[in-house]
């Protein structure tokens, strides 16, 4: 099959959309701190918008605050031909992480404009609202509403650490963005891919542009609560102590013992840890933390995770311990026709590529069990992400929108 | 020697104080949250205020915040007999350490005006400021400033967590106080005892009622400062991370090593601990925390202390690590003279007493650099205390307060 049409990408453009991007919620380190649906991540949404309208594309947001940009298609009841990824960020994250996606897959629909293309289906760019999840919990939160995988209800009464629910946030975005319709929770999408930088370093070892995503690895996460006693440092000696930061720490290393293989394939993360009262002179009576744990092999992520709560309960010494885990997704696999279809269209530019697998979890994940759904990675400086100090390429950011491009044409017109 | 006149103290009224006091700052399990000369704090000082005038005792500020209440003595030129103690809390504490010491010495004050004794001496109650710590380092700032062991411009300069100053802080005190008089810091003291409650459990297993203090156990202070790399918990594996959190737990548990002895004597706390960016998804690239390490014998509190910075610098990993000592104070013991006569002044009453080495630090620490110093303690139920459990008993208390009226006279005659 070869591309009769195609529409030219306009790379100093898609820079330049990822600097204005950058500058907020812009940190003084260079990075970008945007966490979901903070006044920030919402005057991201509005510049969106704002890039659409003059284009004269039509913007709709869903009931979890989705936002899809559309071009219309000859036939506009056909299902969407879509991209796109999250415009939110980690605490102090990079200027690529999330909005690449979105911008790529926005300069894609800006070139096939340009290029006056007609495609028979309807063409969207789609920010998925709270990719990240630090704010708000679950991460990936909006996908996995839009695709049925999490429940609206549950997602919108989701609270920040201040007790601003999502559902609060979702209203001041439509607020924000009155001119916006509506979109229905888990429309037909006809098919779904999703550029984002690879946050590791395959692609930059082997010189490779573009990485194919065939599939992403499982991931389980707990939520672990170690209740001991508050206690005066001084006067208590360490045999009436109840110090649950000790406690914590035993289980911390009991974990290591468990999950570091030496194969260096499981991801095992303590990410947050909080001690409460977090006094000097106070022993500490109470510590919450987060084990993230991450493996290619269904098996083995169920075997390991599953011991997670009783190695736990062993090192709790004098304290009690609670561990919850609240999400538990097996690892996964992209159709072999997406797949397939990336490939050929990355020969065809003659894009440097190979098949990857992601280490990381994205919104394409929950999207592919709505659509035949695939991923673009581009390679990530050192494979530095989640930190201000992530850094991509102005050409291979172009090379992923280019095939964006020619996706939306050629799956537009399938 | 034997007490020719005495008051007899109200321990209803000087309950009825607490139970007035514990109002301000109340948790909602029963403990007081008032750190240093926020809101809640200086309103405990106008409270205090308020009573003092009722009686005609004057007030007076001292340029770190102190408060002074005086009852005038015959020869207003003399020194004064001085008991006080703190009014701050720790983060979520209880309802007596601290101010039992002030509310002690004010009823004893009442008591005495009640009688209508006359002293030579003045006698005056103190509340030094921010002995707790938590909001403004170091502890035990107002006596270490008046006793002119820290110096005054760096203890104004101390910032709390949001960046506000000491200085604007007692600068908010004096404003909302505009009555009180001014005192010079170092102003000679003929004498000082400070009432505590014990926080730990030796007077309540020996069913005694009142502790004469003997001395204080030395103690250090440390800040440790790990520093890696943020980086993503999917994509990042553990040989190429420089996992802070996994620096920061190893050096916990080497210095556990070195510092829990088998006798139980020395207190060794890490109470801080705060990771960052503190993402479930992210690699931690920061960790602070801090140790505080207690011990009664200075030689073996130099060579365990000495030890800390080397034995985190081994376990840093593919981290850096930065220790700041920031307090170094040796064990100290009370003269003599105070320890006999507060023991005179329980045997006359007829309490349970008996001698007590003190395992906190305390106000009377500083103060005995400038005059001859004390303290009391008495009973705390289970030795709990920095913990809104924190319980002592009214009979208890209003023995202390009869102890200090007594001692008031005595002294105040001398």
């Amino acid at each position: 099959m070869t591309v009769t049409i195609s529409a030219a990408i306009n790379s100093d453009r898609l820079w330049q959309r990822h600097m204005d991007m950058a500058e907020i919620g812009a940190t003084q380190a260079g990075g970008v701190h945007r966490l979901a649906l903070t006044d920030e991540d919402i005057e991201a949404h509005k510049l969106l918008m704002q890039w659409a309208s003059t284009r004269g594309f039509s913007v709709e947001l869903d009931a979890i605050g989705n936002m899809f940009i559309r071009r219309q298609g000859r036939d506009p009841s056909l299902a969407p031909v879509a991209s796109g990824s999250h415009t939110d960020t980690q605490p102090k994250g990079g200027r690529f992480d999330g909005i690449f996606g979105v911008l790529a897959a926005f300069e894609a629909l800006e070139a096939i404009d340009d290029a006056g293309i007609k495609t028979e289906r309807p063409i969207e760019v789609i920010a998925w609202n709270n990719e990240e999840g630090p704010r708000f919990v679950p991460a990936c939160m909006g996908s996995a509403a839009y695709a049925g995988v999490e429940p609206l209800d549950a997602m919108l009464a989701s609270q920040d650490p201040d007790g601003i629910s999502m559902g609060e946030c979702v209203e001041a975005l439509k607020a924000a963005m009155p001119e916006a319709g509506v979109r229905r929770l888990g429309a037909p999408l006809h098919s779904f891919v999703e550029a984002h930088i690879e946050q590791g370093v395959e692609l930059e070892a082997n010189g490779n542009t573009i990485g194919i995503v065939t599939g992403m690895q499982g991931y389980r996460r707990f939520r672990v609560t170690v209740t001991g006693e508050d206690a005066h440092s001084g006067t208590t000696p360490r045999s009436r102590r109840r110090d649950s930061f000790v406690a914590a720490t035993d289980m911390a290393v009991a974990l290591r013992a468990l999950l570091w293989d030496n194969e260096d394939i499981v991801r095992f993360t303590i990410g947050r840890f909080e001690v409460f009262p977090c006094g000097i002179s106070v022993v500490p009576g109470r510590v919450e933390f987060t084990i993230d744990l991450r493996h290619p092999v269904a098996e083995t992520l169920h075997t390991l995770g599953d011991r997670i709560s009783d190695i736990c309960a062993a090192h709790a010494g004098p304290c009690e311990v609670k561990v919850r885990e609240f999400i538990n997704s097996d690892p996964m696999a992209f159709p072999d026709s997406m797949v397939s279809q990336i490939e050929t269209a990355a020969n065809r530019r003659g894009f440097a590529h190979q098949r990857i697998y992601s280490a990381a979890s994205h919104d394409a994940r929950h999207i592919s069990t709505l659509c035949p759904a695939g991923m673009i990675f581009i390679p990530c400086w050192r494979g530095i992400s989640h930190n201000e100090a992530e850094r991509a390429e102005p050409e291979d950011i172009a090379a992923a929108a280019q095939i964006i491009a020619d996706l939306f044409v050629e799956l537009g017109n399938a």
